[in-house]
Order: C-alpha cells, then sequence, then structure tokens
C-alpha cells in the first residue's frame, strides 16, 4: 500500500520564472505545474519578508525566506514521520 | 488520534547561528534544537548550489537555496495529504 507514495518519475523539466523581481530558470524531474508553485512560493515568502522589513539586503531577505521554508519543511516532516507511525499501526492492526 | 499531531505551541526562542559566513538571528516559537536543525539546512544548501555554481551571486545562491527547500516542502506535502488520506481509510476500516 505504502508503494502509492512514491514519487512518479517524471521527466526534466524547465520553467522561467521572475522571483523578487529577477529572472530564474528552474528545472526539475517534477511537473511545470510543481516548478511554478516552487518559484511562486519563494516569490510570495520573498516579498513577505521584504515588506516587512523594508531596510533587509537582498540576499538576507532571500536566506530569511530560505529559513522560513526550511521552517516549514522540519515541522512537516515530523508530523510526516508521525504519521507513517500511525498508519503502521493501524495497518498491523488490521493484520493482527 | 489525529489529535496527537498538533504541533505542541512553545515559547518563543532565538539562536545566532551562521549561515554561508553571515550572521543571523534566528526566533521562532520551536525548540532551540529544531531552529539549529532550520539554520544548519539553509547553510548546507546554500554550500551545495555554491560550490556547484561557483560564480553565481550570493543573492542567487540564496534564492536557489529557498527554491530548492520549497521543491521539498511542496513533495512532502502531497506524500503527507496522500498518507492522511491512507490514515483515514485505515481508520474508516477499523469502525466499519
Amino acid at each position: 500500500m505504502l508503494n502509492r507514495l512514491s514519487q512518479k518519475e517524471h521527466e526534466t523539466n524547465k520553467i522561467k520564472a521572475v522571483i523578487y523581481g529577477q529572472d530564474y530558470q528552474i528545472k526539475g524531474k517534477a511537473s511545470v505545474d510543481h516548478l511554478r508553485l516552487v518559484a511562486l512560493l519563494v516569490d510570495h515568502k520573498m516579498k513577505e519578508i521584504g515588506e516587512t522589513n523594508p531596510r533587509l539586503d537582498l540576499n538576507r531577505v532571500a536566506v530569511l525566506a530560505a529559513v522560513n521554508v526550511a521552517d516549514e519543511y522540519l515541522k512537516l516532516r515530523q508530523e510526516y514521520e508521525e504519521l507513517l507511525r500511525l498508519l503502521e499501526q493501524a495497518q498491523q492492526g488490521e493484520t493482527d
């Protein structure tokens, strides 16, 4: 059942995106929609941080955006592992 | 059972961290260990990107690190949602 969770392999895709006013080419083995969402998320975080701290250098805005996303990523990873344990318990219950 | 997943509220903590050679103060309602891990992850990503692309501007290294973490975050979120569906199905099975 857990096999359904494995990431589907995609071909390499490329998109052009504007992040905080700068042009980037983003590529990855994920759908074009996923890559667009990634760019949008970073752009959004940078704008949020830049608006709250208008005197911050561009590179510090970018680092703090990375910190912000990394914070959410690590929290989600903890919840994901917890959920995995619960699912394994539930599946063991089924087979007992 | 899902209540166990809700994030525990912590007091606001602060740490000093060096990310890609620059000093940052990072604060958040998470443990000091979590904040340190966040800083380490961003530092690691920036070094990885900076070493692969030594001519890249500091701010582009930081933006690409944010893009990289956002990519992993969004993929994990998708897997998390899938796992949640599986768990809900397993729990419905228990009560049927």
